[in-house]
């Protein structure tokens, strides 16, 4: 089935308790779409600026990740630097700039419009909401969000996750969202808001994940090393629907084997800065590891 | 195999966000015990004082805990009191009046002498190697402790962990005793200091088993109506050793299917004040909750 991921592409300085680094490729679209490729080709969609490097976009290109949907625009690509401290659960933002993308109309070029699988990755409901209008009826969407959307366009984002037919979002965002303290009450109140699978991330603690007809409860893989974070969720939402999409069955069994899949590539996306590690990532490391995640889990 | 807790015996008063509840039957031993007791004979070791009631004492007697072992000193029996608030993962201490419990001096009674698996809850070091004195050689003793203990008596404890079979140690502890800011590497630090099983509680997000053979990750039973926390550690080590002294075999095996029932047992532990739901528990709510965690974590 084919994958589309509508996101950013960006620039990331990032300081964490392993060090420092600068001006590294990122951003939610980026970070998706490399976790993905190892199942699937994917789409992409977003804007970047004139500023953005060609060997990035090579990088892109080299893989199977078709940039017909990427825009370039006067001006600057996307800017995000941030700070994580002790065990690095949560990122504090010392500065966003939206630069070309805070002007960003999503349009989905006709050599996409049989895209059977859609990430929104974290943006304006409204702005997602648009790639929704355009996407066919059958398609299977699923959106992220963040703290800021909740607290500032709370309607617009409800009124979005009726239309969508899951969600990534973390433990803190679910608990702002419902006003749940436990997370397992959390992500049932968020099924009731419309999405019929929910995907509570918690980082070093891994993930649930909440249907109507099911409950998955999986630990994360247990890294020693934990350098960045920055784009870890996008990861999981790309091993996800990467290997979905490969798949091309959304039953029970395979949502489960997915998560795993998107544990993984969390996993190897935090041991170095930005998107480094799954850059040089080779499929086979994949498979170990989820086979490893399995052994780890099993009761028997 | 013959069973032993080495605990309180307390009367608890609890505030949640879910409500109070003052002089609850509790303690470390206690919870243990009630706890264990669905698998094996528990015996206990511990101190009361006059004020101890003739029903909890029938409540603990009319199930197969042996009380031989449970002094009746001068004075009140240990009391404490605690607030948990928002999430429940963290309690704060209100009161502690330890009472007889403060000069207790833990003496194995000649029918113990046989004890083969020994469970240490919180308590002094010095006090838990008292009882590492009196067992047997060949006897696998776990211990528990708490962050109290970790900065105010932490070259006893660091001793007493170089002569136990295995810990159980919450998140925070484990961050605090070994400076490790990821959970991953704290309990594999724990196991350089000498045990060679490590049980890392998470609360609600499950928890881990580390040892130099193996690692197990395990998530917690989704508990809807989280009331009190208060002994669900207790009661995760009753269930837990509790299997294995009935199954009689400490391989890695039986290892992993007693943190299940650990878990089961703790996920009953926190649904009302104290050890009320424990206390009505039924065998066949432990299997019905035991088939529903592996169905919970299971990839296919």
């Amino acid at each position: 089935m084919s994958l589309l991921v509508v996101g950013t592409l960006a620039y990331d300085s990032i300081e964490t308790p392993a060090g420092t680094a600068a001006d590294e490729l990122g951003g939610s679209g980026t970070h998706f779409a490399l976790a993905a490729n190892f199942f699937t080709a994917v789409r992409m969609m977003g804007v970047i600026g004139g500023d953005f490097r060609p060997e990035d976009r090579a990088l892109l290109e080299e893989r199977e990740i078709d940039l017909r949907g990427v825009g370039t625009a006067e001006g600057e690509t996307f800017r995000w630097s941030g700070r994580y401290e002790g065990d690095c659960n949560v990122a504090e933002t010392l500065e966003t700039h939206l630069n070309v993308h805070g002007d960003y109309e999503p349009q989905l070029p006709p050599e996409y419009a049989d895209s059977r699988l859609i990430f929104l990755a974290n943006g304006p409901p409204q702005q997602q909401a648009r790639v929704v209008d355009q996407a066919r009826k059958d398609s299977f969407i699923v959106m992220d969000t963040m703290n800021f959307w909740i607290q500032n366009d709370n309607a617009d984002l409800r009124a979005l996750l009726k239309r969508v037919d899951g969600i990534t979002i973390n433990d803190l965002e679910a608990r702002m969202l419902t006003g749940e303290p436990t997370l397992i009450r959390a992500g049932r109140a968020i099924l009731d808001l419309g999405p019929r699978l929910v995907w509570l991330k918690k980082g070093e603690h891994g993930a649930f994940l909440f249907s109507k007809d099911f409950f998955f409860a999986l630990p994360a893989y247990p890294v020693s090393d934990l350098v960045d974070p920055t784009g870890a969720g996008d990861s999981f939402a790309g091993g996800l629907m990467g290997y979905l999409a490969h798949a091309g069955v959304l039953d029970e069994e395979h949502l489960r084997r997915a998560m795993v899949y998107g544990s993984v590539l969390a996993s190897f996306n935090v041991e170095d800065f930005g998107a480094r590690r799954v850059c040089r990532l080779q499929r086979d490391e994949i498979e170990t590891r989820y086979r490893e995640l399995l052994r780890f889990t099993a009761v028997a």
